[in-house]
């Protein structure tokens, strides 16, 4: 199966490349790049080396191809999109163009004008573990944002089982890799490195995602707040709701596991002892996990749930390989067998 | 003016050594150090070099001075109070064993049943920008805890004056100095860098004291979540409360500069542009700043205000040293005057 | 094919637990820890949650198997030695026990006299790249040591071909993981996180390895110095050695070339252009790649090679695994086939 | 006494001015920076929030002045000499302008025409250590280049006692500020961040600064080494030399000890235990110390010496201070006393 990538320079896209070139079933065909359009991959993704000797090319220069993947910047996807869906009859789109089912949203949040609104219900929401039969029959697939990804993992169950308030605060923690990789001030090395900063403390564009997403029973108040940590990939989301009903840990973990427990990206941490009890980005780097826990506060209804993922692949590249393996038939973890490091 | 510091082998004892060696109408007479009596405090604080050639000596040896402060375990100082206070007329404590009011605090926060309550009283709450006036004449003075510092700077103002709803959501970010000087797989540097590890959810210590501390008007509803990430010093604090009257920026900034206008250590931080628009722990590194900022939520009563201190300075020794500076009536800033460092 | 791995709860030991049940030739049968016995493999190594159940063994239950990795502490994998060999046909150690052919260099390397010298000829130094005939037949193999790997891997064309001084300095800056995984003060994450510390400025260990396998010609005279770095997984091994002959840049790539080609885990980097022209251990991490490029100086003969591998992969585990592979006749990059991450 | 630095929104003239406002005998009039003139310099340097409220000027708007400290680019400073010289009777230049004696290292080494090589004679090569006597009547200092000062102050001695080979290797570690404060793709988080690359394996342009200062009895044949890691400040010089006698430990303390005993700003390390045995620069971050330590090869002439500075303080700024009191006569450490921190 001939596969393309637009928009391959970028992180997300140099992960969908990384992931798709060790593919049993799939050969990359083109990656394109407008900055750096006929130069070789491994120059901007050097790990590559050894495994290809694919160049760039210019988003123009496109040929057909089975499948699409875009990784291309927000608003500019939207206005392309009439034109690459020539191109390609599957296509898995991450940016947020997409994403959102309320038009509206995207003057609110993103702050433009949808410039094809037509074409929103065309795309499923690409999230397998709660879209997973709509996937399967899907020619276009949205990814999801990487903070609403682990926040709506951590709290889907919840929210589906209505034993929770309609109010959440979301902490999300961030790498640096899910600015880009374009260089600035707040990126340049010796302004960002050992930094503890909470750049988004309202008002995160992710926000839309989760409400739609999170709506089963009511519209719930999401409060999402982002800190800049030292880290390259990952986002810890640490989740706070408050419990409608007296549950215990193991009712809790029983209605995780009728969620998830045959989901084989989704790894419901409950160590009691030692040092790793709760989830951690670190340990799902480079990997499609996402590893959920929680803590019952013993003093009041709180529940404080912990989802970690790697932004750039669960929370992106490899969310979509996912996506693409279920739409194809393929085993679900064809290509994203990599299971981290330690330490 | 003699002092000791007890305990002056761990981090905060450190600090203190730090401070008090550069501080001019001090001398350093005598650092104790149980593990390490006999050898040179530079071994293990090598960065007073050629600043001092003290040597540590064992609790036991501790000779009369004038002021004393202590860096001991919990619980262990509370059982030496009775013959710690034999040796100087000036006390401050930098152990939790005399913050609380609430003598259950101790068993139900701590797991261990007070020794000596009847001194509980002996002890001022060492937040000068609370209880600037009780330090000036108290002879013993119980230093505050660091999470608890941080948050209850970002809070009083807001307590004090009534506007927010009493339950708040606090997300501690810590750094490795926080967790002492005593190697531990947690600890283990493989084990612990580059993680974003919640290792509190619920059941923080600090709540007790910050409880105590926000009554104001009510007892407030404290939710303190703790979370590791990668840094040696510093704590930030992001707090979610929610208004109870729709106040503008303008009205906010208000509510702290009457609070904190002319404080030496608070500074509120309120650019607009750039990368240093919020609080950060890095730039307070070494430093006995409180930066305060603060966000509202343009969606709903949601107000974000993030506070970050340098644990050990601000919440800890620099603290402490602030309290003696009023207690003698020296100036504030004496010994404190390190503005930190960019980048 | 039925493996087991004695001494698994370590790094090395957990990074071939990780290779091998991604293997698609073998299966883990059992893996050993006194500390950890009886517990789940996942408790120490929870990257490998979901994809195993293994629980550690004693090594007095180790049972017969088809071949067995080793990864015990110096000194102690000598003395065991006679009765492991009657548990597999093929073993693999990753000990420095069996990498010396001098036995004296036991007594003055490592400080103490080796337990069973009689053994010393069976094993081959287990570096495919120099040895990889006599690995095809070995039942034994050595695994060489990280920096010692690093540094032969860079320099041995130039030995090969004579076209160096026998003096060479090489400074390898190490992850705080070639430390293992016992806490200590060195290791205490306030202490070792952000240090430059240049812990071994003569005398390592090491250097008895390289001076073994670089002396095709002559002798070398080898000066090793190991600094720690911030960093988890990883070495950079930079060599200056002088030329004796006028070579150009072409040339020496000709001798790497001639002696790299068609290697499957040396990568020759050679860009001309952009931030990645050199080695760096970042790109290596969790691969088996060594990735070698160089400078000559143009006001002299100094020729700077560096070399960057991943000490637990290339440096222990992946090699061990390579070798294994090869003498399995399977293809060499059997289980070894993560490419690494960027950024 | 009324002081103005122009240049000062990159990292060595943010630290001048932290060092000169705490600086009890002087005033700082004004400072300069093209990019940012009218806003406020804690904008650029957030650390000095309540210390400062001056705002950065044009360099066409700069006032006469009492004295006058340079952090301008190279090239420039030298072209805007003769300007400068007409506002300030003291100039103290940061830049590598005025450092050389040798107009052609210019070409060579920094790749352009010197336009004034008649002032280079007015300049003293500020290193105090070296040319104190200079400096006490100089009008014009000349800044050392950070590697420079770490690699002089290590090796002075020795060359000056005439006990090692020629030939010198110096491997300098470098934390990421020494870059500047400009945004690039390699000084970019993702990019830099846990990174360990030998970026000039040869060709540093320090080099000329080095044999300059060095050459007592002869030329030296200095190599200099340049690796990035993972660190905002500070600098690690690891020098590998060769003894032309066979000298003792204590017979190259002795030599140290002649040279620095009396030196306010070197502490010679010579700890057997522990942890700190060697100089790191972890520990001198932000002071304006230089730690110098080092290793005889037990088993060759090799001696190993280890120098940590902060590039910023001792590598720029703090020495420049350092050499103004010395010209004026104040104590050598005022403004000075910061002592660093542990951890």
């Amino acid at each position: 199966m001939k596969v393309a990538i637009a928009g391959a320079s970028g992180y997300v896209g140099g992960e969908l490349l990384r992931i798709l070139l060790s593919h049993p079933e799939v050969e990359v065909v083109q990656v394109t790049s407008e900055s750096r359009a006929g130069k070789p991959v491994t120059r901007v993704h050097p790990n590559l080396r050894k495994r290809t000797t694919l160049k760039f090319s210019c988003l123009a220069d496109l040929k057909p191809c089975d499948a699409l993947f875009l990784a291309l910047p927000h608003n500019k996807t939207a206005s392309l999109m009439p034109a690459l869906k020539q191109l390609a009859p599957l296509i898995f789109d991450l940016s947020a163009d997409f994403r959102l089912k309320n038009i509206a949203d995207y003057q609110k949040w993103y702050g433009y004008t949808h410039p094809h609104p037509e074409l929103l219900t065309d795309f499923v929401y690409g999230i397998p573990e709660l879209h997973r039969e709509q996937i399967k029959t899907a020619s276009y697939v949205a990814g999801a944002g990487c903070l609403a990804t682990a926040t709506i993992l951590a709290l889907a169950p919840l929210f589906q089982n209505n034993v929770v308030e309609p109010m959440v605060i979301v902490e999300g923690k961030f790498g640096s890799s899910a600015g880009g990789n374009h260089p600035s001030l707040a990126s340049h090395h010796p302004e960002r490195s050992q930094v503890v900063r909470t750049y988004a403390p309202t008002g995160h564009r992710h926000t839309a995602e989760v409400v739609q997403e999170l709506s089963f029973h009511q519209v719930p108040q999401v409060h999402l707040t982002a800190t800049s940590v030292e880290l390259i990939r990952g986002i810890l989301a640490t989740c706070h709701v408050f419990l409608t009903q007296d549950l215990s840990d193991k009712d809790i973990w029983q209605i995780y596991r009728a969620s998830y427990g045959p989901e084989p990206f989704i790894r419901l941490v409950s160590e009691r002892q030692g040092i790793y009890r709760y989830p951690e980005p670190k340990l799902v780097a480079g990997t499609n996990y996402c590893d959920i826990g929680f803590e019952r506060d013993p003093n009041s209804n709180r529940l404080v749930i912990m989802s970690a993922i790697d932004n750039l692949v669960k929370g992106a590249a490899g969310n979509a390989v996912q996506a693409f393996n279920i739409r194809m038939g393929w085993p679900e973890t064809t290509g994203l067998e990599f299971c981290g490091l330690h330490p």
